[in-house]
């Protein structure tokens, strides 16, 4: 990576949300021609230069005009718009004003022509800020062709490797990097592509400029054709629930029992993914082992369900006992679920005194989202660019990193990955709260209330990014300030996970206004729970009852007791804490020895560990898809996580002890020789 | 009940959609006076008439014209508007001609002057219908004195209580219930009062003409003034979720221990119902009996989770070995979960290939609506009126008996209970397939594609409403023509809960296109399922992925083996359809003495009781609710349902046996005596 010395702005769709303009001459060159397009015309239309579309007009429907006539009258139509109509997208001119302050050159490369683009940067207050506005269209140049962005490259003194270039355009995108560019591709809902095009041909890709902090556009990427080949290669959905997925289509590659196993899952149709290119089948438990049907041992150091350890028996003598009297629900009087809320309510802070309880961490982040909807009014919800809450209709569109295909909410909004390692701190509570102010005003722009933020504390799905400790607060307090509320999804970092602190937000100071919790609440049975502030919870309440078959009946909760009774009894907190200190201290004497590992970062027994090219922050999932391959055969379940699929997630039961941990070291230390030699 | 002879309606917005006429006559009027109306001047007037509206401006704005002058300019507004842009509201037209064609008497009563009334009632095609068009405010009268209503009862040549009256506004129904009258309040959104206001003041409240049959008005209420206040003094929601639910501010009436264990249920938040007004507190069960804290025995005539019964040991043991071995998810092979699916699987039908699994049935439904959506392309979902499916954001949206304060889903529609009893007949597939082709037209006219029906094929809440086996066939079939699918909730009627099939749509002889499982799957054990035709899946699982951390693991998947594995070593078909047929007779034979059991319906082990007025079809809450409260002095635990709260939902675990069979004979004989007496 060398040092950047400019940058090029596309114009149309980048700077400036100029579409309609476009669409507003298209009807009125068909008004005047006494026509109505069709949708389909529509799309071609979107397709085509100015020329094209004059060309359309008067060779179809003629209307007595000389293609020059029409010309002019789209070209007034179109200036009217860019003079009247344009405005900037969100964040341009915070990036652009943000990149001039460090010293570097700015350029608008367009294919529109000159005079649109200077009358619609004029009218959204940009035009200043660029040392250089080119059209491709008036010097009968293409932006599909990598010359036009060599000479580019000339006329800003500059050498393409110290360039950036922003495009909505697949196709300018591939043409910069042929040039030699480092490209960011930025999403437009208007362009024809997928979001996942723009990712595969772009060294980055993000869906708004908020996700693009000027800090990370200060270094360009050096090898770029071998990167972009490397993510060409790899799977092209680093969705959360992909990860290393098993192919389906290489069933028969499989053996004997294991060929049968997977064929018949089948039945079970296209949406179960199996982890592993071999996959597992895992007949027994104990502690944090594994073992497969063959009698393998395998060290489980992903699994946060049974956090108390596989088969933990404080769970199974609960759950039996309870069994044998009566499982009903919560419609009549039961001790175990009085006995547990009281229980839980005291590890969490004061002021969140009502809890009710579900089945899945989804179920609780769907009903905790409409809860602090009712109470505020607002229907506006921020996530970071990474987040997983779950797989309901409603938590599924506040889910990004579910997969680029699956709509998000119109109403949400996500801040970019809080990424420590590339941001350069550890105190990101200023950046954060900037990028919430963004969100939130992009929000009031399109008359969206805000209504709170539902955040991870530990930003498990984002790449496992504990930060300093403290840095929520002031995030916490802008929420506030703003009209919102703090949903704590306690789901991975909560049950003392972190070490530092019972629930997660614990190690900020911070107190939400509603916790949501699930996974390792009953070590493995179905349990899950909202934990909320009464004032909150009633003016959902006071329009709708809630009612959950199984949720909170006496086995669940006995279950949930027997997981509290055993952290009580083995002084859990305490351990994960030691356990954690010693693994990351660890893993980061590993890092000496081995350069691709970027980043190793942890708090209590979570870390994350950023794969990367040796002496760059850039992030190498192929690597990291191979270690945890190699990891496998070497006894070793563990699993990636982050925005670009390459962080290592380190998550093992909390029962995790000593010979696990050199277990594990040994293992990693292994199968990164391994992956290095080849 | 009488005989109908005539049926008065009122006009704005019972038949005709005209408020947006009244909003562009007041904005013309603000308008030329140079003003804009501000949100809460718009809702004022909207309670005005029209001499009030031209006060308003002439007083306040003058604008150099008289009142006079001011009158005609907004008549002229108003005249012009009912002319050309009035529509009639959706189904009013039918039910007027229906009910024409009964040869009934109807007449329109308006407060609007006559001229728009005919001018609207001409451009909506149904001037023609009436036999009388009156309006008050041309005849100084006021409808909300009943001397206007009765005055109209006289130019009819009609009883009072020979009317029905249907009008949009609780005044109007009010002086017509005082007039004697019938009534019928239709919601209208633009109308001031809440449908639980309407609800409370009429005899029947709908939302739409849609669940206002013809038939339903062709005799009319008698015991009027009886029946009103006794529908006052019941609860005023009779939700699903609300049926007999403790009242919390009457915690200090308990005694003892029990007070204190309600008194705890505060932390669990305002969301929670807990049943009786003295709630049980249950420490055993065995079968079809629980057993609370002091040792009382209770029959449960209620639960249809543990449908194996009580403490069922074959899923005890079940998950005690499982809980053992290992507990994790689907991303490792187990058999488990395949040995399952496979077996599940056989007892659908073919087409029906696809199995997922989730931990709740609203899970499931969450997940089949969206699949459902994906295939076809369209987001309109049509349910029952009463229907409840589930808790999830999507699914509180299409569940209309959750509570009349949650909002539904715009683009959902409901037809109305198919309410055999009062529809007169079991053959009831016509019926439906009118009620569906009126929603999907009302669909096609918003814009909205309909992607299927979600129903529970035995229509629990809305009354237990088995019908006539083979009339969904057709209702199945129109929904394919329409190009929608069918998703069969099975959550209440699966698992051979009806005795004539493993499925309830089996009774039908139908196929579905997805089946929803959930509540008796596994007997307590959190669990539910999607079983899904392989394409229709795919739609969904070509963009998303899904993942459900408890749903499927080997614990649950043992859980719901045990229960398939009971069900096939204690013939539990065969036994459920001769004890329902013994129970459905035995109830059958009390109804002979006990007048106010009207409706006497049931499949298998799964029966609806109408309790009505002795000798009228009319629902009778108030005594339904005594009736289960004397039933648990009985020791019988049962609950209710239906659009009006009054059905009797006798729906006993399926190990019901002889001795359970006359415990509660006996007790409902003893405990409607002591209602009837009392």
């Amino acid at each position: 990576m060398g040092a950047t010395k400019a940058v090029v702005f596309d114009c149309d769709g980048t700077l400036l949300r100029s579409m309609d303009v476009w669409h507003a001459m298209e009807s009125g060159l068909a008004r005047r021609a006494g026509i109505r397009l069709d949708p389909q015309q529509v799309e071609q239309l979107n397709a085509n230069t100015l020329s094209q579309t004059v060309a359309f007009f008067h060779d179809r429907y003629g209307v007595g005009k000389s293609r020059d006539e029409l010309f002019a009258d789209a070209f007034a139509l179109l200036l009217a718009g860019y003079r009247e109509r344009v405005a900037a997208r969100a964040g341009a001119s915070d990036l652009a004003l943000a990149l001039r302050s460090r010293g570097l050159l700015l350029a608008v490369a367009s294919s529109s022509p000159r005079v649109f683009l200077e009358a619609g940067l004029e009218r959204a207050g940009m035009l200043d800020l660029f040392d250089l506005v080119v059209s491709a269209e008036d010097e009968g140049a293409s932006k599909r062709d990598p010359r036009f962005f060599l000479r580019l490259a000339d006329r800003l003194g500059a050498s393409p490797d110290a360039i950036w270039g922003i495009d909505d355009s697949v196709y300018a995108i591939r043409a910069m990097d042929e040039a030699g560019y480092s490209t960011v591709g930025i999403y437009d809902t208007d362009e024809a592509g997928t979001f996942e095009e723009l990712r595969l041909a772009a060294h980055r890709a993000v869906r708004e400029f908020a996700e693009l902090p000027c800090e990370g556009l200060l270094r360009t990427v050096k090898e770029t054709k071998v990167r972009r080949r490397s993510m060409e290669s790899a799977e092209s959905n680093v969705g959360i629930l992909e990860s290393n997925s098993f192919d389906m289509r290489r069933v028969d590659e499989l053996d004997g029992t294991l060929r049968d196993l997977v064929e018949r899952r089948k039945a079970l149709g296209s949406c179960y993914r199996l982890f592993y290119q071999k996959p597992l089948h895992l007949v027994r438990g104990e502690g944090c082992r594994l073992f497969d049907a063959d009698g393998t041992e395998y060290l489980d150091m992903y699994n946060n369900i049974p956090s108390m350890g596989h088969s933990n028996p404080y769970v199974t003598r609960a759950v039996t006992d309870q069994l044998q009297l009566i499982n009903t629900h919560t419609r009549y009087v039961h001790e175990n679920i009085l006995d547990y809320a009281e229980r839980l309510l005291k590890t969490l802070p004061d002021g969140i005194d009502r809890i009710m309880f579900m089945c899945s961490g989804s179920e609780a982040n769907d009903l905790a989202v409409r809860c602090v909807q009712s109470y505020t009014g607002g229907e506006g919800i921020i996530v970071t660019a990474e987040a997983y809450h779950g797989n309901t209709a409603l938590i599924s569109g506040l889910s990004p990193s579910i997969g680029n295909e699956v709509a998000m909410s119109p109403t949400m909004r996500m801040i970019p990955t809080p990424d420590t390692y590339r941001l350069g701190t550890e105190d990101i509570g200023d950046w954060m709260c900037a990028r919430i102010r963004e969100q939130i005003a992009d929000m009031r722009r399109h008359g969206i209330k805000f209504a709170g933020v539902l955040f991870d504390s530990i930003f498990s799905s984002d790449g496992v990014i504990p930060g300093k400790p403290g840095f929520l607060q002031p995030v916490v307090d802008l929420v506030h300030e703003e009209g919102g509320l703090y949903i704590a999804d306690e789901v991975q970092p909560g049950f003392c996970r972190t070490g530092e602190a019972f629930w997660g937000f614990g190690r900020h100071g911070v107190t939400p206004d509603v916790v949501t919790m699930g996974k390792p609440m009953a070590n493995g049975i179905a349990c899950s729970a909202m934990a909320i502030r009464e004032d909150v919870l009633d003016a959902f309440a006071k329009s709708a009852p809630y009612f959950n078959t199984f949720a909170g009946n006496p086995v669940a909760m006995a279950a949930a007791q027997a997981v509290l009774r055993y952290i009580e009894d083995f002084a859990m907190l305490d351990h994960v804490r030691v356990m954690g200190d010693r693994l990351l201290a660890a893993v980061r004497q590993l890092a000496g020895d081995h350069r691709c590992l970027g980043d190793v970062r942890g708090a209590g027994l979570f870390l994350g560990v950023d794969i990367v090219r040796p002496g760059t922050t850039e992030a190498d999932r192929e690597t990291a898809v191979k270690l945890i391959e190699v990891l496998r055969e070497n006894r070793v379940l563990i699993s990636l996580c982050g925005a670009y699929g390459n962080v290592l997630k380190i998550r093992p039961p909390l029962v995790f002890g000593e010979d696990d941990l050199w277990f594990f070291i040994e293992a990693l230390d292994a199968s990164l020789s391994a992956v290095e030699e080849g």
